[in-house]
């Protein structure tokens, strides 16, 4: 839907609430994509949104409601009757519900839960017990679920039933008497199997699941790696509870690079989006780090300090600094970079250190060669007041400094895995200032032993 | 499969294998997940691997075939004769095909083209010719298909012929005698249809779809929004010829921020894994812009050079330079990564961009301002030798920079998408070199305004 579309659809929709013309409202929100019009729903008034949602279908008016952002969820809430509030949670996927509920205030999680009936209550409260970003915490329970004796035809009328609530069919999970996870069944298969087979002889059984307790990520890479759209829970005593399904997977895995780009650029991971991040929230995030770096800073300072002799004796040498510094971190970051993103992709795993220390060595050297090179000619053509001695220890800086940042960004990552920490905040702030305090102490030492004595 | 587990089931494999005992091999991969057993396929020698293969299913042997890494698919093409791998191509769905084919040499291309059948070939033809990274070139054109005046029970037939090799049977999709899209059905929904109902009475018609010269991210894209397991693909004249399917797209995601990634960190994307990157392709994607750096560090120096004297006199003031030079490049890398992500998400437009700036002044005046001093105390603390004056005038200096820092590090990337370029690209490595020669800028322009002439 282009926005001139857009922009058609919301007159008629402010018309048609303006007017109370019911049927046309009903008939509107049956043409088009729920999705689309949860966005125009998202720009109307909160009367008007509630209007809408006293008119339309209960299923209709509840998957609305779960695009809505957390505002305009919360302010809808607070003017729904109990009885509203309840065929809402009636018509959500439990994952859904438990999404919406954990970003209310206090006293409308009371006045949801109050609507709720007593097993709802039970539910909600149980999944939200569950840790956050584990596989519990984003599971639904809404699943298809057969037991190993049924026939096809059985089983095919239980997809029949079950299906109306489940999110997805795809797969089937078979349980035995304790609800213990046996096998699986694509729904698939059921259509080429004969009525009266038994499951039991059609299942699958190499199972693939997560635990409640596990990280969303495991789920994440387990649903990558067997190409499957949805995956099973099963809690402590291997009892099948929930599933996760691919669409919430895709989200894991925009948060999970979003978490990593923000730590690998000092940022304190933010979960909300830009535009709904407040400004002490956002504040917040970034001001560590800068404090951080900026006190560890300190250490270059030092360092330039101790050589302030020989910087006021050739001034001319203070005049590299930044391009030295900004080389380093360059090198540094792009190795780090690869590094990190190749762990978290699971390509790469600390055993590998070797291979990638032998490989970053000659990156390092070839690298480290044409930058030595290219800074000379560059010197030699914009820098006429630099005399050849200098240039050539200056070159001789950007070598070795590359060398070495490009040795610390590989390995850094990989020590932070080792000691369990995640490579991404260990690593990416870090070796900037690691890298900087490297390529000045490589400068002053070159300078000092091969430069000055012949000067 | 743990890796102990993995040991066990290699050596049966190894065992299996040496004593050509075909039944037991059978079994064995009839037993585990196929992804499971071609991760020890691969760790296979050339002939036994090759053994393996002719023993298999044809079905089994494909799938294997399609989870193998692209030196071992070529290496084992090269050995199989044109029968085998024709029915190799009978078993691979189209867009596996592709896959593997896109990274043969040519004269193996030409070799497995030769084995194809007629209409195999100009399949795949028309498949290799999509653009790298479009929705055509991800496509699979493996779906189920019906027809607007189908019943109920005539649909349900074709869904379990075509079913056999289609991708997905989530969703079918209506064409019309031209091959035109006209609706799609998701297949739940035959589960609770009659059976005399006409598929045109109960189809769905507010399409979602993407053409084939669309960049693969805008499939990604829809996918997410629409929460759905598949999107239709139509060519210029709106028929249906393809499917890409969610699996495909997790690979397009992870792929994307990898990317950018790549990008706010200097180095020229590279599709292939850590691992498998030779070190003169991971040379060539990172010189480039450490070049391209090192030479705009030409600016920076001129800085520098230009307050030599400055510099000569006050030898103390250069001390600062790394301290300072590295808080606006934080600073700024922060603002830019929170924008280049936003945008990326979509979360962001560039019409936004009054109240980012907003939003970032606001961050900016607060951490400037922190940060400010905490440099104050920092110099006080830890630097005797520098006087109330000159250590005000860096703070004031860190003040100035970080909000600079946070405007250029908002701002650029929004440039760069209404230039139509890659923010991550435009902004990202850039943004360290114009803040880097700001901070100096500002320190040296505030140094000799206010400092020098009251020393």
């Amino acid at each position: 839907m282009d926005n001139s579309e857009k922009e058609i659809l919301m007159e008629l929709l402010r018309g048609c609430i303006a007017e109370k013309k019911v049927k046309m409202l009903r008939e509107v929100f049956d043409e088009y994509n729920v999705v689309d019009m949860s966005e125009l729903v998202a720009e109307l008034s909160v009367e008007e949104a509630l209007f809408v949602f006293k008119t339309l279908k209960k299923e209709v008016s509840s998957e609305i409601f779960s695009y809505l952002s957390h505002e305009k969820q919360e302010s809808l809430i607070e003017l729904l009757t109990g009885p509203e509030i309840q065929s809402i949670l009636n018509n959500l996927y439990s994952d859904d519900i438990v999404d919406f509920i954990e970003e209310m205030p206090a006293n409308l999680v009371e006045h949801i839960l109050k609507s709720a009936s007593q097993s709802q209550r039970e539910e909600i409260n149980r999944l939200l017990s569950y840790e956050a970003n584990s596989a519990g915490s984003i599971m639904s329970i809404d699943f298809v679920q057969l037991k190993e004796k049924d026939t096809v035809s059985e089983a095919i009328e239980k997809v029949r039933k079950q299906g109306k609530v489940a999110e997805t069919i795809s797969y089937c999970y078979i349980t035995d008497s304790k609800k213990k996870l046996k096998g699986y069944l694509p729904f698939r298969s059921l259509l080429y199997a004969q009525n009266d087979d038994i499951i039991e002889d059609i299942m699958d059984t190499d199972l693939i699941f997560v635990r409640t307790s596990d990280d969303q990520e495991i789920a994440a890479q387990q649903i990558q790696k067997y190409d499957i759209t949805a995956i099973p829970v099963v809690n402590d005593e291997d009892c099948l509870v929930g599933i996760i399904t691919v669409d919430d997977i895709l989200d894991v895995i925009n948060e999970e690079a979003t978490e990593d780009i923000q730590l690998m650029n000092a940022i304190t991971p933010i979960e909300d989006t830009y535009m709904e991040t407040g400004v002490i929230k956002m504040y917040k995030s970034r001001i560590i780090w800068l404090l951080i770096l900026m006190i560890s800073a300190t250490f270059t300072g030092q360092i330039m300090a101790h050589y302030e002799e020989v910087l006021s004796q050739y001034v001319i040498l203070s005049v590299f600094i930044p391009m030295l510094m900004d080389a380093a971190g360059n090198a540094g970051n792009q190795a780090s970079t690869m590094i990190i993103r190749a762990l978290a992709m699971g390509e790469l795993k600390p055993k590998h250190i070797l291979s990638v220390w032998w490989k970053e060595i000659r990156i390092a050297f070839l690298c480290g060669l044409t930058m030595g090179a290219v800074n000379l000619v560059r010197i030699l053509i914009f820098m006429h007041q630099v005399d050849m001695k200098t240039s050539l220890i200056v070159s001789l800086t950007v070598f070795v400094t590359v060398c070495l940042a490009k040795m610390v960004g590989s390995t850094l990552p990989i020590v932070a895995v080792k000691l369990k920490q995640d490579p991404a905040v260990m690593a990416g702030p870090l070796i900037t200032t690691i890298v900087d305090a490297l390529a000045l102490i490589t400068y002053f030492m070159l300078v000092t032993k091969l430069l000055i004595p012949f000067l």
